[in-house]
């Protein structure tokens, strides 16, 4: 076999690692866990079919690539979740090592594009990256809201923190804030989630 | 919330369950049994980064898509073992039905875009057909070449029979079909497949 095949078969080996890395979201009907390939393959769809919601045109692929590829690094860095402020100091760190590590395994024109994909996504500056970020802030929240809030009843979290994430949503999707927005009011007032 | 928005966000949830659909496939490492929404991350990613050695252009989108979709009605329907020849007579008939209320949740148009976009997998006939079932039947054989050749042990399969899929896969690449049947030799000679 020859060496560019076998770098890329190498990678798609090991990303099946990506389905240990488990989340605090859990899944509908109250079920366990879910992990990072799990939550990939569930936005990539979500950005797919919401599409007509962003706020700027974007070119779709690309968007979805984002999606599948964006926690890659968790394999060796691990899930941090958005509201452990402990593990965000140096989440950045652990995960720039891993994405050297990961995607060098590919050939190096692969490995750039990925890595250039990974970094536009982390960067939330293009119209690709905001709108792929509103589908990882958004999908946990459906799952979340249909688990009534649980993920915020088991660790405390208050309105202020999910409206600190969740209105980053509004750069990708003002549309799709607006969902987020009532979703959060209405566990607001169930008690869900503190004031 | 408007009813095409409604619609949208009711699909996206109800495809969550396809996370609880386990096949016959192990994780690498010697891991759990995988499901269905990892294998169609897993494909789509390996589509894309692959999409070098299909044997005709193809529209990577709608393979991707594909990928991701192809085993949405599994939620309803379970999964089908490749080598469950008992199983695989009803296989059509539940898959149907699962494909009807399923796919209705969407929106009209959405709802006969990817309906379209299943059949045209199942149909297996155009380039992006064949060669997202070459994905379909990669992705597992070097998940199982990892573990040892294990899931065919497990069932006792013999090599004419994987032979039987996988030949199909130099419909969609004659290149990786090379890599098949180098994977299938190898265990052959290990005893891992019977002759």
């Amino acid at each position: 076999m020859d060496k560019r095949l076998k770098q890329q078969l190498d990678f798609s080996l090991e990303i099946d690692k990506e389905k240990n890395v488990f989340r605090q979201t859990h899944l509908s009907g109250h079920g366990r866990n879910e992990n990072d390939a799990e939550h990939a393959w569930h936005m990539a769809i979500m950005a797919y079919l919401l599409r007509e919601y962003a706020n700027e045109e974007v070119d779709i692929l690309k968007v979805m690539m984002m999606c599948l590829i964006h926690d890659i690094v968790e394999i060796d860095a691990g899930d941090t979740y958005a509201y452990d402020f402990e593990g965000l100091k140096t989440q950045k760190s652990r995960e720039d090592a891993a994405k050297e590590r990961i995607f060098s395994l590919l050939p190096d024109d692969q490995r750039k594009e990925l890595v250039a994909l990974f970094d536009e996504f982390e960067e939330y500056e293009t119209p690709e990256a905001k709108y792929a970020h509103a589908m990882d802030n958004l999908q946990p929240l459906i799952l979340n809201n249909s688990n009534d809030g649980g993920d915020w009843k088991e660790h405390g979290v208050s309105a202020d923190v999910v409206y600190g994430r969740q209105s980053k949503t509004k750069l990708g999707s003002e549309k799709l804030y607006e969902v987020a927005d009532q979703i959060i009011q209405d566990h607001i007032r169930k008690g869900n989630l503190a004031k």
